[in-house]
């Protein structure tokens, strides 16, 4: 029987969506925390038997969520250690202790082949694809290249984008020139990804949503669109084209070649399908905080979402952003649930 | 002769539009660094003569930039002090101590006099007032009540947001009494600063672009109309409202009764007046980051948003957001000199 996410990413219909939740494998679960109490980040996404576990996690029938995906434990960042940034986490978040902040900087960058220097990663997409035993499909991710190079070039999260933005402003030429190598190194983690036991890949532009849409057009879209048509040239597997903040360029997302786009709770999810959906399949769009809502709100907002998609084909249930590490359990599983339950619902 | 500002508001043709700059009295300026040097950013807001001496500061003829507007110096925080929240300021940025986190704490909450708690606002707009001489308009302002809820009950800024949406989902009627009494304290704010001195007002929206456009319907977007129906209704003044991240619901925005909206660096300028210029003014909105680029980009960036402008009337240039500390202020001053330049240039 086909998988129903990859049913859906093609856009054919259902009796319900798929359901998947953004950071599924986190904090909010107690049992990811036991393991985190023991393994810090970095060791869990580079240990192969530790990524497997917590990625299953979220599946366990005992204690796990439901969902009809995994999706790989890893970081967007993992594929930056090969290109030269130190990489470090801490309860802040990342920091990269050798920001990007001049040209020679940019242009020592050096594109690694992910065989080597991100093996762990094929490893576990291995161990979870036997594992899963084809009851679910697994997913793959990487970070696009704007996004990546935020972190590079600010040198961890950041408030205004100053750094990256000031950098790509005064050296464009040089700028066009790391964002083809972050590019190409997507490229073949993603394809490595594939060849390792990944059924599909997402591609998270989380912070492409701070440029203006010239800037966006200009220094961002070209490189996922690059990344999407390697990709799939290379696999034929499908592609989810993730952004946060992305409801004034929803239809350059929608042209950028992917399968499915994933959009976040500011946009109007009936709209988004009105505006895009005879071309892509979309994923979302859930406001993660609505997960500390009441359970029958819960429950309410996903039929309220049901309600705006009107039974089109092509809808990927989700969150707009990842799962926060406070909220219950029972409010995750409850959302996945009432998913579920539109199978039986008058559509 | 008629205010350029206000003529711009009231969207009357114009030889260039007006230019001024959110936070423009501020850190970018050396200037205003020795005044910070000297007195905590509190102490400022609240010395009529320092607020005045800082608020003149872009408005010097020897090192200002050149705005054809004065904008108070304060901080949107200010009336929350006389509801009875404790606010204080350090290189981070806001902290409220005392943060709502129950139903019990937003029910004490009250609405002040802005007369009695925040006389020095009044003050300092009278002494801005006499010392501009009617040489460019004086604007007031305030921030719009899901803003000012965000912040109260956050204790400060937020990445997630997760206590506000918390709280509005759990305790929704709670919630809209809170925000019932901002919007009346806001409303007597507003009021006062208008009697005080000045021309005009604005509301600073600067975190409803977090919201789903249904719960910006909601829980936001009633107060912020509210506010502008009683501000408007005692004083016959105009009312700006801008909003950070407000692409999602620019109709929303034009229908709130404001004479102008603020928007950020996401909306395209020329489809903001393809959507709503035929109803309000419009303000913004280069990327603040923008003054990083070298002159020439800047000036070429200016235009550009001329351009999409296309001689429509209502459009008043400003960034998209606030001024950022770090910017050369011979940046700011290309910015507002292109503007003027725009005076000359075949429209």
């Amino acid at each position: 029987m086909p998988h129903r996410l990859l049913e859906a990413v093609h856009r054919r219909p259902l009796d319900r969506p798929p359901v998947w939740i953004m950071r599924q494998a986190g904090r909010y679960m107690p049992e990811f925390r036991a393991i985190r109490a023991k393994h810090d980040f970095l060791t869990v996404c580079k240990t192969p038997d530790l990524a497997t576990e917590v990625t299953l996690q979220p599946l366990n029938p005992d204690f796990g969520v439901g969902v009809d995906a995994a999706i790989i434990f890893s970081d967007i960042l993992i594929p930056l250690e090969g290109m030269g940034m130190q990489v470090r986490f801490d309860d802040k978040g990342p920091h990269l202790d050798n920001p990007i902040r001049d040209v020679a900087a940019a242009d020592r960058l050096v594109v690694p082949r992910a065989a080597e220097t991100a093996h762990y990663v094929g490893e576990a997409l291995a161990q979870v694809k036997e594992r899963l035993a084809g009851k679910v499909p697994l997913i793959g991710f990487a970070g696009a290249p704007w996004t990546l190079a935020a972190y590079m070039i600010e040198g961890g999260g950041s408030k205004n984008y100053s750094h990256i933005k000031g950098f790509m402003y005064n050296h464009p030429d040089a700028f066009h020139r790391m964002m083809d190598k972050v590019a190409d190194t997507v490229i073949d983690h993603m394809v490595f990804q594939l060849e390792s036991g990944a059924d599909v890949v997402q591609l998270f532009e989380s912070w492409g949503g701070v440029l203006s849409p010239r800037d966006f057009r200009t220094y961002a879209l070209p490189y996922s669109r690059k990344i999407i048509a390697g990709v799939k040239a290379a696999t034929h597997k499908p592609v989810i084209l993730y952004m946060n903040g992305c409801g004034h360029v929803l239809e350059d997302l929608a042209d950028a070649g992917a399968d499915a786009i994933g959009i976040d709770w500011r946009v109007d999810l009936g709209e988004a399908f009105d505006r895009v959906g005879d071309r892509v399949a979309i994923q979302g769009n859930m406001d993660p905080c609505m997960l500390y809502a009441p359970i029958p709100q819960i429950e309410a907002e996903v039929r309220r979402l049901a309600a705006q998609v009107n039974g089109r084909p092509g809808h990927i249930f989700n969150l707009g952003h990842g799962i926060l590490p406070d909220v219950p359990v029972a409010h995750a599983r409850a959302f996945v649930d009432a998913v579920k339950a539109l199978e039986h619902a008058a559509v």
